[in-house]
Order: structure tokens, then sequence, then C-alpha cells
């Protein structure tokens, strides 16, 4: 089973950024701990990050032949992205949406996700372990539709 | 560790109703196999079902000095009780917001979450998994909580 | 034919409260009336008053195995309660609306039912004769169902 | 006592119109069935069916002298005649509105009812039992006036 | 003269919980105070809190015949509860909604009552000190009426 | 210089229709002094009402040959027709809203017009006499534009 | 009969600020000829202008004892003044709004009036000549209420 | 093929009403090189035009049985018109609503459709090659009706 | 202790204004049975009425020296005065916001208090005893602050 | 004549992704049906497909000095990009704005369009034909012009 | 060259007033400090400060005759003045609106300037040195303006 | 001191673009500008114009190890973007917004920015003299920082 891992918008500076909101771990903290955990579950991941809205909706296009399932930090595109939203839906494997922090209880503009609607499963709030639970979860869902 | 798992109104149908969003697994199956993942994880869950709004707020008020964390299912009180969302507020320990279904891709007047903003954590969409995510994410808030 | 009357909360002041609005019947001539018609229409009734919402929420869902439909005037939870519309939507018999007053020429916040869209069918405005037109109703859609 | 019934735009179709929606009888088959009631519960029906909101106001202005009370499924224009609104608090009689759907479970827009505020009590959801149970409601508003 | 002091939803919480904002007095500190006062001012009180909606209910229905006035400080329900305020508008005694904090420096959703509009005096922001104002604002209203 | 004038839904109705609004005159008393009134102004009016939308459109249209000027009091059309607001817009002649009552203090829906952004002038609330000031308005519109 | 005429703010400007809306008349040729139509009506007015909201007000009130209606060009205050409407509803005598141009075809903010709903008529759009309409309008109006 | 060509309010006045928006064609232009495309195409075309709502209303529904499709330039009754939207839902035959201007560079109020939700096709903006596009597009929809 | 009472736009009517709101008592009442009751807690307190928003805000403004409280009832300028708001909020003495009627059971525009927010306290409702109620209030809070 | 053809983001998809709602046909297919319509009505057309809004941005700006028009196809971009919007107002050829399927019945946030204001034309609905339309629409825009 | 800076309500308090959000600097150090700098600019400044909503438009509409231009620092009346607005707009000289806090960054009321729409340039969030930078700006515009 | 200056989408067209509303100036003319009196100044600029958002970004988030501050003109992203929101707010140097042109005074759309809540400064609708404002505006912020 092959995942890949999508982050979005300034989460490059993450460890640098706004710590009280986003904790002290970097991106690539995140992705080494992810990487140990999936090799746990007997699963490969590859992580890709990008401020380009253009540049997710390419790669999670591509992703549909080349992957089982996406994790999606799509940070502020979550906000502002029909074009992120349409690659969801289109593509074709299950799509979690996950957010370190918990985006209702920061400024209003954060509580609306245009990309919600089309993922399979939302998990925000926990810091970097939203990213292992949204892992175990991706998984879950992967299995659950083989069975089927 | 001890948590306290809350199911909110109609959850007791589950199974039964609309099988289509919310799964063929009872409110029993549900309990049983959160049950053994905290035994694996060496907690002790306790769980309650309640139509009732008031007694709701009664547990978790309660929980404040037998838990160290609730998981809240509040369902159709999650977008209707200040009452519930206020006791979250005062109860003291880390309490994680969950559903089965995916709110955000239901009836607009389910995309508007009024305890999302004082919940630690959000997790929706992967069926039942959705307890075992939201349990093993409260069980990390707390020891991280420890730690600091 | 077996079928549930429930009269939610502040229905126990008719013939006291606000007679202006919701005339000088009390509830128990209501059911006293209704049970009169159910007797001359073959069909047997219960009826139940609470001003709690959890109750009403038990009530509805107990129906599902022991009667074949209900007749439900919310009151006041009809503005608010999530938790009664998914009830109505899971309990698996009809369930038909009705208010005493025409909900529509009293305050801008009653006119939204939050019922009325997994409803059957609603009446309004008739006085305590929106009881027995609603009884009437509800027993066609019963039989009507019955036929496919 | 004689009572008109107007059915509003498109109801024409009734019975080759989204079936789905508005079931498979007639016009003609709705009017004949509420007149066989109306001779029944011993009163008097004239129907008139018309697309044009003008000759809807003109027969709702003109029956304050012909006819007891009006049976009005205004259809398309209850939701967005102010001139049939007018009308019907101008007439002076007894005015039920109806529909054969439970426009509250439809789109959006037609949740709201421009001539509900001025209308003595609501019908709807019922299929065509919608007209014999308004038929039946507005008789006894008529009789309950007589008495005062 | 009896006066009923009804505590909503959290308030048993009083002290304990969230204490920049509603102060260190427990509830039992408030009620035994304001018995005080109610001595002083020659007028019996009684004090009840719930977590339920329909207790709250319940009890200013019951209210009617046992006292000559109602304090209320329906906490969460005041934003949320039409079946409290139906309650409210129904009883016949004058009721006066309190509030220990200001609401209206808190957040947006707690601007809004839907009790207010039909209570006769509303008192908010003095902490403890608003059930002390609020008695003796409703003895007055109580005097004032009993002189007309 | 003639002057149409144009009467909409319900209005036939004056003097019957909900007096303490519209008053005791009937729309013959008001077209009779209007008549008188022009007669002292030397201008010629003509009047016609009806409670069809597109005769109240043909009407406008057609007056862009035959008259200098058109009072216009659209009634319930006021607020929902587009169709009438693009023929004044189009008509070519000046054209004065006019209202018996004052709109504002009525229901809210009554208070927005369609009509007014494109009228040249607007008189409301002096009840029959808000024909007459708009004749003597309209007049001197259409003579400052001879003028220019 | 005495008629106050109240001239809001930058109206002192009329003739000078912007006239392809306001036109070239300045306020002194309206006051002097609205004094002229006055005398031929048999009334006296006395005319005041200014731009302090509080000074509006304040000759309001006043004019309850010495004038037998009032007419009221707010100006800019007519879209912000809860004051000014207060001073209306409490002076006692009939008030005219008027505005020179018409409001609802300029920009969206000026479409609202807050003085209109308890004003008794309304006239606007006519430029200088709403002055003339509404005296004359005011003028009846305080004619019918000696009558009655 | 049979196509009816429907023209709404104020569209007999082509040529003369604001030309800066609607071009010097006049309607019979319009329908002449119309009526030339469809012969060139192999088509039938029957053009009518209405200032009523209710006309267009009955049009629409008596093609269901005569024409193959429908080109609908509702002009106002875009905006406005449940009931044509009704009618064109019910028709059966494939409807294109078409504006000879750009309704999104105009008012506010014009950028909704209440049609186009139900409409097949849309085309706007081109000038009166509007209805020659929408004529070879609304041919192309009905050729691949014919084919599935 | 010295306290500022502020009347604002209008109060200086009251008695004589819309007395079934207001109450028949005049300002001169209140203000004199409001010193009596200084008198009897042992504070001094000064009045002032205005209808001007500015002399309003320099009252504010000036009381920061001389007084150690203010009592506020800013009518009409409760719900358009961002001017009076920044002035309390800047003034460094405790407010108390107080109105002679419920505004909540009034026009929905003067449910919305500008001022409350920066106000310590609220007191409405309890007509010329308001003014009591928040007198001893703010000097409840001026001595809480003092023990601080 | 030359004509840009741009295609937004996840039009690349077109065949494969849900088809019920795009058709079968892929961009190829749809350029090559396009290209042979272009060679026909002998004018020259490039094809550009991006899912990046910048480059979408830079194709716009760069076509002013090489092509006579553009179609544009935002897709995503339709709803939340005022950069294209500004694009196309700044590029001086004329720019029609396409659809394959009609957005208007699709989801609420798909029904405005922000370029559409600043669009010569706009054509949606028609499945590919929709491209073929506009080709046809914007020749006739360009000679037109070319006439003036 | 004369320019008029004009300091609107509570900015007397600079200094005093919250200073961690305008700073410690007084309204006579901004006015010294600006003084300084239109020497050195060679222009001549004139300061003045009101409470009073109306003072500041008869100074607004005063120096149309006196002075070359404008600095508006509105404070509160930015954001409920429709007066000032239109003393600005008709004031004959550049206004430029500025504010020493950035008040998009403050509460919600605060993002909406009425002013700005007819000011020439707008300055925030530099603390005194807006009034610096304005001064500059509004020197270029009138320079800019004797070129033409 | 080294100042980053960003242009964003679209403004590479200055000059030729719409030059009544931004002038006919190009970006080579400002930078060049700019360049000269950065010089005079004393400080470093360096200038960089992209079409894409992600670009903008990117450019941000470098600029906090090389730039003092950053001058940022985002242009429509303005109005859409939250990941240039989030960069500006990570970035940790004083950023200033600016506009050559007044935003309030054009489309309704364009009066709201996502990044002026996290700006410092904002100038607008000087022109291009904005951006020589703006300059010395961060050039305050920057050495007031210094001194802290």
């Amino acid at each position: 089973m092959r995942i890949l891992v999508l982050h979005g918008p300034n989460l490059n500076l993450l460890g640098a950024r706004e710590p009280d909101i986003y904790g002290s771990a970097t991106l690539d903290d995140i992705n080494r701990n992810l990487d140990k955990l999936a090799k746990e579950l007997g699963v490969e991941i590859e992580s890709f990050q990008s401020n380009h809205e253009g540049e997710l909706v390419d790669r999670i296009q591509a992703a549909g032949n080349k992957f089982d399932a996406i994790l999606l930090n799509a940070a502020a595109y979550t906000h502002t992205s029909v074009a992120i939203r349409d690659a969801v839906a289109a593509v074709g494997v299950p799509v979690v949406e996950l957010h370190i922090s918990n985006i209702h209880s920061r400024e209003e503009f954060r509580h609306q996700s245009l990309i919600a609607p089309v993922a399979r499963g939302v998990v925000m709030g926990f810091g970097p372990a939203s990213y292992s639970l949204a892992l175990r979860g991706v998984i879950g869902l992967v299995n659950a539709e083989k069975k089927e």
C-alpha cells in the first residue's frame, strides 16, 4: 500500500512559524516520524510540500495511478481552493483532510473547509499526531474498500 | 488512564438507523471494539449513551474528577447545544469531538459544530473507526500534557 | 393500527396559556376528542406530553416497534431540535408534524421547522382540529404504504 | 356552504409532471374525488385552475361574495406572489393553503410561503389527500366562525 | 412574597469553572447571600439548579401557582431554548433574566437572548451581585403590579 | 398633456379592503377626484386597473406613444416585478411611483421597491391624496423636461 | 397653521454641491419659493438648517408646542440617526420625510431610511419641487386630522 | 425537428429600448434571421412573445407535444418566476436559456436566474447572435438524445 | 464617591413621550428619586441630559478625573454611536448601561447595543427603577475595585 | 483570425473524471474537434491547459498581442480567481467564458462566476459542444468589432 | 499650500487612552511634529479636534474656500457618519483618510469605512507617522492636480 | 536596511492596463523611481513581480532572512489569498500593504483585504506615489522596532 502525504503552503515553515499554534516540530520531524509509523504499519509513504495551488492539484491528479490514498493538509488552500477540491473529487482514491491545529478555534474564515465535503475523513487539533492518526485512518479506509 | 466515551442522541439506534450513512455496526459492537483497543493500549474506558442534553452535561461535569479525558460524539447536539459546549469548556480534561460520518458532506446545518471550538481535537468520517482514532489521539494528548 | 400522539413542551398548559393564540381547549379535551375520533376510524391512539427534548426522542425511537405512525406537535422544539429531527428520520414509520396555531403568522423564529423536511406531512392553524386532520391524514399515509 | 378550490400554475399537468414528487393522479381525478367528499359532507365546491397570477387574484377577489371559504394550492406562486397574498388578506373568508408534496423537503426556495402568514391553516405532504384534509379543515373553520 | 430563583446549566460549577469570567463565589455562596438579602427585604426565596432544559421548563410552569416572580439565569439555554422562552411567556408572573458576566463582551453567539424579549427586566455583568440587583428589581415589579 | 394612471393588483377593492390601512375611499372616488384636479391643472388623465402583471407591462409600453407621463401605483407588484421595472425603464416618459399607505411602516418585505430605482419620483403615505401630489409632481417633471 | 421645515447636513451647500444630483437651486431659493407657496396656501413656515444631529433633535422636540407639522429633509442622517427617528416618533405632530433626489437610484446604503417608518408620508425625487409637494401633502394631513 | 422560440416581457421593444444594452435589431429582425438559419439547418421554428408570465407558462406546457425543444429568453421573468421554472422542469423537452446581453455585467438582481438550474444549456452576451448559437446548441442536444 | 448620570437623546421628553413604553415619570422625577437614594447610600450624583452625541462624548471623557463611575442611558445613541463606545472604553472608570424599557422586546434595530460590550454591567426593563438598580450595582463595582 | 483556447484546472482529466457530469470525451477529443471546426470556419486556434492560476494569467496577458480572442473554460478558478478576472479585463481582446456542464444545476458555490462580469459572452451546459458554440460566438464578436 | 488637519472624537485623549493601541504620543505631540514637517515641505497646516460630528461637517464644508486639501482622521465617525462622507464628497479639495492604528486588525465593525470610498487616499497603521505620510501624500495629490 | 518590494498579478501590465484606474506609469517607471528614493533614504530595495500566488508566498517566506521589511502590492490576491496572508503573518519582518488605486471606491469585492489584518500598515489611492509613501512608512516602522 502506497500513500501520498501532501503538505500545503507555509507548512515548510513549521517549527519556526507561530510555534504557539503549530508547535516546535519541523516538517522534517513530522515526515520522519510518519515514515517510521508507516514502516511499522507496513505501508509506504511519499511526502511533498508546496506553496503552489497548481502543484498540489498536479500531485493529487498524478496520485490516482501511483498511490492508494492521500493525506492532505492543504493549509491555507483548505479555505480558498475549489481547484484542489475538484482534484480530490476526481482522483478516485480516498483522501483524508488533516490539520495540525484545530481550525475551529481560530479565525472565523478558517472554520470553513472547501475540501472537507469531498474528503472521506477529517482529523485535526492533535498537533503533529494528526498525521499519525490520519495515516492509521486512511489505511483502514483502503482496507475496508478492498473487502467490498 | 481512564477515559469517558459519550454517545449522544439516536446513537443507540446505530446499525438500524440509516445504515448507508452510519454503517451496520451497532453501538454495542463499537463499545466492544473500543474496549478491546483500550485494553491493548493500557487504558480503561467507560461508555454512556443518552438522548438527553442535560444528562450529557451532567456526565461531562462529573468526568472532571474521575476521568483523564472524554471522547464525545454529541450527534445532533453538536449543532444546537451551548450547554454541552460550556460543560466541555469547564471540565478541565481534554475532550475530543468525533463523528461516524463526515458531517461536511451532509446537510448544511450539520456543517457547524458548536462544540469544536472548545474541543481539543476532531475526528470524523471513518465510520466506527472514528472512535479508535479518537481514542489513540486523546491518549496522546493526555500523555503530552503530563510531560509539560 | 396504533398511532402515537406526542405533545411537546408547554402544551400541558393548553387552555390556560395565551388563549388568544392557542384557544381554550385543554390538552385533556384534545386527547379525549382525538380518542373519540380514533375509535370512529377504528384505530388506537396513545398520547404523551413532555417538556423534555430527550424524552420525546426516547418515545419516538421506541415507537418504531409499537406504533404504525406518529402525530408530532413538537411545539418549541420544532424550531431548535436536531435530535428530534434525527429521531423522526430514523424511526421508520410515517410522522406527521402538526401545530395548533399557524406558525407562519407568528414571530420570525417560529417560521422555520427543523422537523418538517423529514416529516411526511404538515398540518397547522386549525386549532385543536389540527389533531383530527393530522390523524385522518396519517391513517391515509399508512394505508397507502400498505398497498405498495 | 360553498367552497372555491383554486389550483395554481402547472397543476394542470398533474399525473404527467414529475410523478415521483406529485403522484399519478390527474387534476381531474383530484377534483372528482374532492367533489365526492364534498357531497358527503354536504358542501358545494367549484374548482378552477390557472397558470396566470392575475386570474388567481381575480378569482380570490370574486370569491368574497359567492363562497364561504377558499382552498388554495398556489403552487409556484406560493413563493413569489405578494399579489395573491394581498388578495387572500383582503377577501374576508377563510383561506386554507395546501400542497400535494411537502415543500420543506424540496429546494430551499420552496420553503418560504408568502401566503402562509395570511392563510388560516396549512396542509401539505399528503399527496392528493391534502385536498380532502384541507376541505374538512376549512369546513370546521367556517362552522366555528358561524358559532361566534 | 415568594420568589423562585432558577440557575441553568453548568452554574453548579461556579467557583471552579473559568473563575476569570464567573468569579470565585460558588452557587452555595450566591444562594446564601441572596437568602440573607431576601430576609432583609422580607421576601422568601427558593433556589433550584438544573442542567436539563426540560426541568427548567417544568419548574417555570409550576411556579405560576406558588411564586410571585422568577429570577432566571438560564445560562447556555438563554441562547438556544425556545421552550424556556415559551414557558416564561406563559407563566403569568414577572420573570427577570440575569447573568453573572456581561454576555455582550463575550462570544458573538452569546449576544442574542431568546428569553429577553419575554422577560420583564434584564440585569447582567455585576458578578454575583447581579442576583441581588435582580431580586430588588423584581420585588419592585411585583409591588408595582399590585398597586395597579 | 396626457397622463396615464395605473392602479395595480387589489386596488379595485379599495374602500372595502383593510380600511384601517387604505381608508374608505373607493377607486372610483380616487379616479373622480383626480380627474377633477386634472381638469383644474389643464391636463388629461386616463385610469386603468389590473390584477395582471402582464397587462400593466402592456399598458406601460403602449403609453410611450400616447401619454406624456405615468402615475404608477403598482401595489403588490412593487415588490416582486422586474418586468414592470424593465417596462418603466424602457418607456421613455417620466414615471412617478406612488402608494396610498406608507410602505415603510408595514411588513419588512414591503420596504423594498424594485421600481423606485427607475422611477423619477416617489410619493407615499398621504392616503388618496398621494395621487393628487403625484399628479402635481409629474406635471412639474414634464414641464421641466420641456424647458431643457 | 404653522409648519417647521428642517434641512439636514450639507443641504446648506445646495447649488454648489454635486449639481447633477441636487440641481442648481440654493437653499435660499428653495426657502424663498416655499415661503411664497406657503403664503398662497395660507400657512406660515419657518426654516432651519443644521449639520448637527443633536440640533435637529432639539428642533423637532421644540416643534411639538409651536408648529402643526414638520417637513423633514434629514439628508445623511436619514440613514444613520435613531435619535432623530425617536424625536419624530415622540413629537406628536405629523412629520413628512422628503428628499430632493430619488434615494433609491443612488448608493445601496442610501436606500434605507430609519425615519420613514415613523413619518406619515414620504416625497422624493422631484428636485426642489419635493418641498412644495410635501408642503401640500402635510397641510392635507393636518386638515384631515382636525376633522377627525 | 420543431423548435419553439419564446421571448419574454419587454422584448417586443427591442431596437427601441435601451439600444446601448440590447442593440438596434428589432424582434422581427431576430425572428427573421433565426428563421433563415433554421431553414439552413433543416429545422422549423415558431416564435412567440408575451409580457404575461402565465402565457409563457401556457406555451411551455403546450410545447411538450408539438415541439422537440424550446429556446427561452425569459427576460425579466428569468429572475422572478418559479412558475416558468416549474413549467420548464415539467415539459420533458430540452430547454435552452438565452439572453441578448450578459446579465452578469448588469445589476446585482439580474445575476440570479431561477430558470438556469432546470435549463439544459445557457447562452448569453452575444447580442442577437445569442439566438443563433442557442439554436445550434439545442439542435445538438436533441440529436444527442435521439442517439441515446 | 461621585457618580455621573448621563441621559441621552429624547429622555428630556420623559413623561410626555410614548408613556406606554416609558411610563409617566419625568426626567426630573427620576433625578430627584435617584438623588434621594444616592444620599441614603452615601454617594454624590450629578445628572446631565443631552440630545448631542458629541456632548455626551465630552462629558464621559471629562468624567475620568471627577467621577468614580458613570450611569449611562444612551437612548438612541446606544444603537448607533461608536464615538460614545470609544469614550466609554477610554474613560477608565466603570460604566453601567441602563434602559428604562426592555430594548429586546422592541424593534429589531434596538436589540443591538454598541456600548454594552465595553460597559461593565447592563440593567433594563424596570422602568425608572432601572436607575436605582444601576446605581446600587455601580457602587458595588467601585467598592469591589477598591478592595483589589 | 487567431483564437486562444484556455482550459483550466482538472480539465486534463476529462473523460476519466466524473463522466456523468463531464461526459466521456477527453480533452484531446475536444481540441481535435474544435480544430476541425476552426479550419472549416477559417480561423486558427491554439489550446493550452493548466492547473496553475498564475499560468492562466500569464497566457491571458500574452494573448493580447498574438490572438484576436480567447475562449476560457476557467473551471474551478471561475469561482475563486480575481487574478484571472483582472487579466481578462486587461487583455483588450474579447473573452468568452464557457463550461461543459451547466454550473447552475450544481453546488451553490459554483453558481457564482467572478469572470462572467468581465467576459463578453457565456456558454454552458452543452457538453463538449459548448466549445464549438463559443468558437462560433467569439468569431461573430470579433467580426462585429472589426466592422465598427 | 494650506492644509486642514481634522482629528475626530476621542483623539484628544491620545497618549492617555489605550496606549497599547494608540501609542504614548499626545495630540499636541502629533500636531507639533506635523507642523515641523509642514514647514520643511513648505506648506501651512491648521489642526482642529472635535468630538461632535456636526462640527467636523462644518469644518470640512468651510475648508473648501480656505484650504487646498484635508487630512481627516475621523476616528469613530469613520464607521458611522454618512454626514461626514457627504461633506467630503462635496468639498471639492482632495481629502486623505488616515488612522493611527490598523483598523483591519481590530474589531469587525471597525473594518468598514464609510468615508474611504470618497477619499482620495488612505493611510493607516503607522502610529503617529500616519499623519506625516498622509501629509506627504496629499501634497503630492495637490501638486499633481495643479499640473493637469 | 534591505527592503523587498513585491508586485502581484497583472501589475506587469501597468501603463497599458486600464490607465484611467492605474495611471500611465509602467512598473519599470515605478521601480526606477522607488530605487531613486531608496538611495536618497539610504536603503536598498529589490523588486519582484509575479502572477503566481505560490511564487509570492515563496518570496515572502524567503525574505525573512534577507530583508528587513516588505512592501506588498498583492493586487488581485489581496482579496482571495489566505496563503499569502499566512506567509505575511509568519515572516517576522514588518509588511506594509499598498495599492495604487483606492480599492474602496471600486467594486464591492475589492473592499475586503485578507492581508490587511496581518499587515502593519496600509497605504492606497496615491497612484505610483503609494509606493514612495509605503517605503517611507516601512523604514519608520523598522527604525522604531530597532529602538525598542
